[in-house]
């Protein structure tokens, strides 16, 4: 496994990876790696001669109030589980000056430089609450296409809307890249795995899985009625969440639920197969530290 | 000379290019070929193993008030000059329905997909007088390097604000294609060669080198005393224009004229070598067609 912390050395060595004709499979991460990573690990080495794990805390998807600063760090730790794991050809650490050559500050008003914007897919859901958050998205991988050029990247289904995002991404700038999409994996209890689970004191944990619940009870409800309505459909996770929220009081809350469309992210009111169900609920006490939990589902008869 | 109309042929081009390690140059046009672009052939037959010309008439660059309808397409005509040279291995002619797969308005409130915006360099100069300009160009041009893959690509100075917008892009998005400029083509009386100049009557064109005569003075200005301040070394061009619109009662008039750092491209209070002094013109009268003419200078002792 070899790792490189200039782009100009990782270069030289995908180099050689074309002119021995290897296909590369890509895996980009902001490290705290866990088992939805490594989980892409074995998917994109099945499927390729060659994996690279890209590691990076990418500043232009942090609004100036979120956690770049305090966003989990773990080299050392991650080194060891990509080395046991034993698929990864090639580690990219790359420095912030050198993937942002105009520099880059998290107040999107002040900044310079090539940005890339998914008009459409990027103001609503996840975007609606973090407002440039897809442009940092859209931009960081832009840039890392394009040092990686990998012929296959792999993406968790836990950020629906990121892989939504990225595939629109790909298409309209015609990258020659496929997006592929793998499902969520969960803890024992339902929660979806996320580097941000960190955050969650052992109180709070145990709750955590509410918003997974509440989606689930929700796919419930369509699963014997396909002729639900929308409030049927959302109000059952409502309920659900409405319950822990109580029970914890208000330690959870309930930030957005919302049934949507696989093409536009647009709210629907009927739903189908193939339709999004998805939130964000956040947990923890106003004025200490807050977590977001987001999750999806795809209805699937 | 291969013709592809398709991006999926010419990429099966490319692969083969790739796996025979030939480099290619690449020089992107709108069409309606002159002396400017197939010098830039020229030159990119010189650095590289094969050459792409495209050919392109990119809506996301132009505003619902401007020539996209009538902007001059000669395909036959292009077709021969290319073959005539002969230095040219593969023509793309991409459809605008593989360009855009979001699908493409003028209207760029109503634009859905993936856009690029080189913030910075993008609102000044060019920018002011066509406001979505170089976001239209930015996004262009990725999609054609995704496409082409070309090791140099080759532009004209004659747009010498694209092409510090392009050096940003590809430095701030990390994409492994050099960008060389080379000088502007002039007719004999200094007219900078265009593609637009077809739209000038001949007695318009008689007074068409005004700007050029005027970037001229101004820098014989600069040439003589360098310390000149920046209001002699412009009203030096200022007066040669002023002198042609009122011989012209009018028909030609100043948009804008800048002195300008080839950095930031913002003004700058005092010339030193490296300054950029460009301008716009119009010609026609109100009305009428109008067509804008723009040119500039780096100085250089």
């Amino acid at each position: 496994m070899k790792v490189f912390k200039t782009i100009d050395q990782f270069r030289q060595w995908r180099r050689n990876e074309f002119l021995e004709a290897r296909s590369v499979g890509f895996v980009p991460t902001m490290g705290a790696l866990h088992a939805g990573h490594t989980g892409l690990i074995d998917h994109a080495k099945s499927e390729n001669d060659s994996v690279v794990v890209s590691i990076f805390v990418n500043p232009a998807q942090f609004a100036p109030t979120e956690d770049f600063d305090s966003y989990p760090r773990s080299w050392e730790t991650d080194k060891i589980k990509l080395q046991e794991k034993g698929k990864v050809d090639a580690v990219l650490l790359p420095l912030i000056a050198e993937m942002y050559p105009s520099g880059i500050t998290l107040d999107v008003s002040q900044q310079q430089g090539t940005f890339v914007h998914v008009q459409g897919l990027s103001h609503q859901l996840e975007g609606k609450a973090r407002p440039h958050f897809f442009r940092g998205v859209a931009t960081v991988v832009s840039k890392l296409f394009n040092i990686v050029q990998p012929e296959t990247a792999y993406f968790g289904q836990k950020d629906i809307q990121q892989t939504v995002v990225l595939k629109a991404l790909v298409r309209d700038l015609l990258i020659p890249t496929t997006v592929r999409v793998f499902p969520t994996l969960r803890e024992d209890d339902g929660l979806a795995l996320s580097s941000r689970n960190a955050y969650l004191s052992p109180d709070q944990r145990k709750h955590a899985n509410a918003l997974w619940r509440g989606l689930s009870a929700a796919r419930d409800v369509y699963l014997s009625h396909k002729d639900s309505s929308r409030d049927e459909i959302l109000g059952a996770a409502q309920k659900i969440i409405d319950e822990v929220s109580q029970l914890t009081q208000c330690e959870v809350e309930l930030e957005y639920i919302s049934m949507a469309s696989p093409e536009t992210l647009l709210e629907v009111g009927k739903a189908v197969d193939g339709t999004i169900l998805s939130g964000a609920m956040r947990i923890g006490k106003k004025g200490q530290l807050v977590t977001r939990i987001i999750d999806n589902l795809i209805l699937e008869s």
